[in-house]
């Protein structure tokens, strides 16, 4: 598959750097506007990742590190590690932004190692690296794309989960990659999404997103993905990860879990698909990860209009997690895992 | 378990006859407004009936009876025969209302029946018929409640899903009722209740029923069902049933299938509680069952505001069949049925 097919099935990009400021596509009011917020300022990139304009760990960790370059517009300093030091209250706001996401502490993390080898021409160090963040992303993501694909039979379907597209990433996106690479190269028939309550990211983005590359997708609602396998229109599930554990356990979107015991049942295939940076080889396995309660109130209204009785409570788990046993591959880009396991997850990945 | 304990846990009537009149609870307004709607006439059941003023199996069933109470204050006959004729016209625009609701079209076949068998006396025949089909709905339930509760063992969390609460019948509910029974018991420790998408009826109404009760109940989204399991809250699911077939398969609302699947992998037990009208052994087995699909649009708007992007399509699958090998218990007002198979559920019902 050549960059131009897949370029054709990959024209969204949540992230432009404009030179002088960062412009950021606002997924809080998609699909309904196409609108990019243009952050001039490194407390507006800060502002605009809280605020939940961008979203995704990939492509919250590209804006943080474009925001480092807007910050040191306002610094001077002889060297690099003159200017870490004068960027680091920037740094702290921006880390602080979405403090769960792993790939925002990462990507400073490489911002700030940047700083620390150039000298003089720190400022360009700083914009390169930013720049290679991005890149490699997209080029990370087109990689996973072609080795998920590749597992995928010709004519079969597929039932995503969340949004892990474009709008996630640099670009192209981690399981929607999969699912872009795979209609690309004809072996992806059929395309599911489930709405992803209580944020609805498939019923708003994943659709949307898909559909503006020319990529036909059904939605159904979560709870009917069992039947859906039985019909047999599914071959198999493809999802993104949060974090994937040392013996492949891998925490993902409410939801997921539930999807591969039905995946398991049906004898429908199980794919994660997510960058090596997800991979947690300091944790062991999936018991030892403590599960995110976010409000309830998203479970009691809609837009901020109540729809459920005032009084009543709800139990808002932000992802669950699916043993390595029901998953069938994980997919990185440095390389295909298939039944992961300790042993497996070690060749690849060390120890 | 006397009456007056259950009785507690058992405040709402959806309907109230009120002697010239039939008045039903509006339940597109639930649980913002608690208003009842005044039907003089049967158009006006009829009406209430389409327009989902009303809804629930068994609800509707017994609001078509009292729809024929009313009708026949317009007619004159000198016998029940005469008058069934008469009342023909009324009886059909009430069955067309909802073509569906098998309750519908038995509780005018009752209602004809009693004409049928009533000489001068056919109205005082019909009002206690109407009277009867509605007590027994009620008693059964409390049957039902009592036997279902007593499988389950002190101390336990229930997972329930949509609507099959007082709301959806005479009063009590089928496996609300069990709720209900289990923890007037004091059986019951935890209640859970799943959104029920695209309708939200346990968001909309289950949640605000058991509310009304002081049963305390947690909501949580369809796709958290599995990961709830696993923490262990849950030793049973509890749901209703649209259809339950001759070897113990039943069709109930769509993410059913989904919960059995779940509950079976956590030794979670899964019990069907449903009046025997909707036992249908005519039906061999759930491959039988024609599964219904609604509008999409039911998926991508929200109380008639679009949430999804324009030209998405979706797929509504109303319902689902859960295989008798995934339940432990058939309830019925006729007996339990354990581990229902072809064999267990003719000695009860017959063939």
């Amino acid at each position: 598959m050549d960059a131009a097919s897949l370029a054709r099935y990959d024209r969204i990009r949540p992230i432009r750097w404009a030179g002088d400021a960062l412009e950021l596509l606002d997924q809080r009011k998609l699909p309904f506007a196409v609108e990019y917020v243009r952050c001039a300022s490194s407390d507006e990139v800060a502002g605009a990742i809280r605020d939940l304009v961008v979203r995704g760990a990939p492509a919250i960790g590209i804006s943080a590190a474009w925001g480092v370059v807007l910050a040191s517009r306002d610094i001077e300093a002889a060297t690099g590690a003159e200017a870490a030091k004068e960027l680091q209250p920037a740094m702290d706001r921006l880390n602080a932004a979405r403090p769960t996401a792993v790939n925002l502490a990462w990507a400073l993390a490489r911002m700030r190692a940047a700083l620390h080898v150039a000298s003089a021409g720190w400022r360009d160090a700083l914009e390169r690296e930013a720049q290679a963040i991005e890149t490699e992303d997209l080029a990370a993501n087109r990689a996973m794309g072609q080795a998920g694909a590749a597992l995928i039979a010709p004519g079969s379907g597929v039932l995503t989960h969340c949004n892990t597209g474009s709008l996630a990433t640099a670009g192209f996106g981690t399981a929607l990659g999969v699912i872009r690479a795979g209609v690309a190269a004809d072996r992806i028939a059929r395309v599911f999404a489930g709405e992803t309550r209580p944020w609805n990211q498939g019923a708003r983005l994943t659709v949307w997103e898909l559909q503006q590359d020319g990529i036909d997708a059904t939605l159904i609602a979560d709870a009917a993905a069992s039947h859906l396998m039985k019909t047999g229109r599914v071959q198999w599930v493809v999802v993104g990860a949060d974090r994937i554990c040392a013996n492949g356990d891998t925490a993902n979107k409410i939801g997921t879990y539930q999807l591969a015991l039905a995946a398991r049942h049906h004898g429908v295939k199980f794919m994660v698909v997510a960058p090596s940076s997800t991979v947690d080889m300091a944790t062991a396995s999936g018991d030892l990860i403590e599960i995110e309660e976010r409000d309830p109130a998203e479970l009691l209204s809609h837009r901020g209009e109540r729809t459920v009785a005032e009084g009543v409570r709800a139990w808002n788990p932000v992802f669950d997690v699916t043993p390595h046993e029901l998953i069938d591959a994980i997919v990185t880009e440095k390389g295909v895992i298939e039944r992961p396991d300790a042993t497996s997850m070690r060749t690849v990945f060390g120890s």
